[in-house]
């Protein structure tokens, strides 16, 4: 089968992460395991330096064509002064939304070569890996009115609107309930159901989802400041934990900063399946930003966007079995000892961007 | 000078903590140290259980004309499906609105007899001393619309809203900026103005409030998702937090963790001073919750009450001295081994709620 790949590198290091995962697609055309269709775009800061919009209507038409868009990161003081409309991020939002990306997978495994990079006791967060389902098409992110408005008297109102109706709510509890199927079938539902009706509305969905299709799974509700707290104390508990879309951008960084490897994390952002041909629009990012102090210098650390790819080979491509050996590459690279700077720890470094790519492709071909 | 005390010990553990501040209370009145009037009201699901309200008219009154109200815990799974009007923190929730208490003190301090009790590393969280200043009046605690509709088709839509206006964001900038002034002179803004509109207004005032009345403090300005991670990667880079309303309660939870010690960390709630008077309105209580399963045992710590009731005294009782002395007793106890069942590690715990109590007071006497 061919796949169309649409590659938006992005700001700071996105273009170096990226640069590795184009030499692993090119190996795998080389070997003809997969025929992909590569093609290339401007997102975030440097579309806007190209063409004043954070993503240009021609690109977000190659995305919605796409099989798979692969996203490196976005922003930089650089562009701290841009108006709101056309800030980096505003690029990425958009591509979420209109893609209808509503699922956002984010895994935080804890790395046994890495567990003491983290800032948690080794046995707080060993043999980690929990996996947040984010919403990530509706809540506070795209709800209106979104407004500042003067109100004369040197007095201005900010406002932002969290909405979810029950169809959004039903769709990300159906992704959380299978991947669980698929894990320890267990699913953490967070919300702040004391405060907010959307939280009110999100419980009673969960809950009703739960009773009448996936019975055999394990739901538990917690209260999202809770549940920030109790990772930060036992995130072990967890299993997969489903949340909306502001609690999911917390949530989610507080579990990927627990594992100690910021450098290593994929994510996976998906659509529904179209009704014909059962593709899911889709779209893959390392969870890290655009580290605009270390681009340019070798320090990146690829292996988020390429264990991202490793993503898009499960989810989008049809190469599970591929997403598998990638995997596994990664896994031998790291206990070799090989270490970018972020993953060194006191040591130093003893690979650049390009040594760690290339170091991860070569155990990929003995596979 | 004589000072009414309001006390509403809520739910689950909260009398039990109460009940050794009030023998502290009692202490103060036959030393002659202050003249503490003394009235007891409900809250929560006690108060729920009694006349079907979270609190009731007459409490509020009395809670209203007090000098400082200080407040156990609310909650428990007794009122789980109880209406959400009438659900315990509804009781919370109308004291802090309707005494206008817009400044939530959060100080997350590691004692250095705890620190191993974190699931952080010792290096990360010894010495730690950080000060949460969440906004507790605005935000999406209090915005309206606040509604589920129901949409017919099965669908319903569930709508919460974010409002901060000018003087909002002002008035709790300052009181950050101020308390800098008395700590290590730094105050990090958390926001999501890449999201947000509210975050664009917060991150304007605040600048603008920096540039024209505390030039001489450090501000530097935070993405709340980030802040999130860098509190668990490396939480001494902060002083003063200053954040929203919901932004706050979970990154106070996060920091509350943090170190270990949540059975021992207090808050303070204020006003803005009376025009006449200079009184704020106040309301003081431990950042645990009601602790239903422990509830009866006497395994529950009263640190975090009795340090919120010596934040009383700082910022209500004018006995800022004698706050300090009580912040030597509780550590003088500590120092000693005493230890409830929540920070003895993998020691047995070797002193229930009174004995705790007993001791701090005891210390207390020798000051
Ligand atoms: C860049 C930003 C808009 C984004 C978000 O807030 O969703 C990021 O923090 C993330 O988590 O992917
Ligand atoms: C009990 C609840 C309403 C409250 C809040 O969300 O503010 C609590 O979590 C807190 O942080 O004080």
């Amino acid at each position: 089968a061919s796949y169309n790949l649409f590659l938006l590198p992005g700001d700071g290091i996105g273009p170096e992460v990226m640069k590795e995962v184009e030499a692993i697609i090119a190996w795998f055309n080389a070997e003809g395991i997969a025929r992909f269709e590569v093609d290339r775009g401007l997102v975030g800061g440097s579309a806007y330096d190209a063409h004043g919009q954070a993503i240009s209507e021609a690109d977000m038409a190659k995305a919605m064509a796409s099989d798979a868009v692969l996203f490196g990161a976005v922003g930089g003081p650089k562009w701290d002064k841009v108006p709101y409309d056309v800030r980096p991020e505003a690029g990425l939002l958009r591509l979420r939304k209109d893609l209808g990306l509503f699922a956002n997978l984010r895994p935080a495994i804890c790395y046994p070569a890495l567990a003491d990079a983290s800032s948690l006791k080794r046995e707080v967060v060993e043999g980690l890996d929990i996996l947040i389902v984010r919403e990530l098409t509706g809540g506070v992110y795209f709800g209106e009115p979104k407004t500042i408005t003067d109100l004369g008297n040197g007095q201005k109102r900010g406002i932002d609107t969290q909405v979810y109706e029950t169809y959004e709510i039903e769709r990300i509890a159906r992704v959380a309930f299978d991947l669980a199927k698929t894990r320890r079938n267990k699913v953490s539902s967070a919300e702040k159901r004391n405060v907010m009706k959307t939280g009110v509305l999100w419980n009673e969905i969960v809950t009703r989802i739960h009773a009448a299709e996936y019975p055999g799974v394990q739901l538990e509700h917690v209260l999202a400041d809770n549940c920030a707290m109790q990772l930060v104390r036992w995130p072990k508990q967890y299993d997969v934990i489903v949340t909306d879309n502001l609690f999911g951008d917390v949530l989610s960084d507080v579990a990927a900063m627990l594992t100690g490897s910021l450098g290593m994390l994929p994510s996976a952002s998906l659509g529904a399946p179209d009704a014909k041909t059962g593709r899911r629009k889709s779209l893959y990012e390392p969870v890290h930003g655009s580290a605009p102090d270390i681009a340019g210098t070798g320090a990146a650390n690829p292996i988020a966007m390429i264990a991202s790819f490793g993503m898009a080979l499960r989810y989008s491509l049809g190469l599970g079995d591929w997403a598998d050996k990638l995997d596994q590459a990664i896994a031998a690279v790291l206990a070799q000892g090989i270490r970018t700077k972020d993953i060194a720890g006191s040591q130093p470094a003893n690979a650049t961007t390009t040594q760690m790519g290339a170091a991860i492709l070569g155990e990929l071909k003995k596979l």
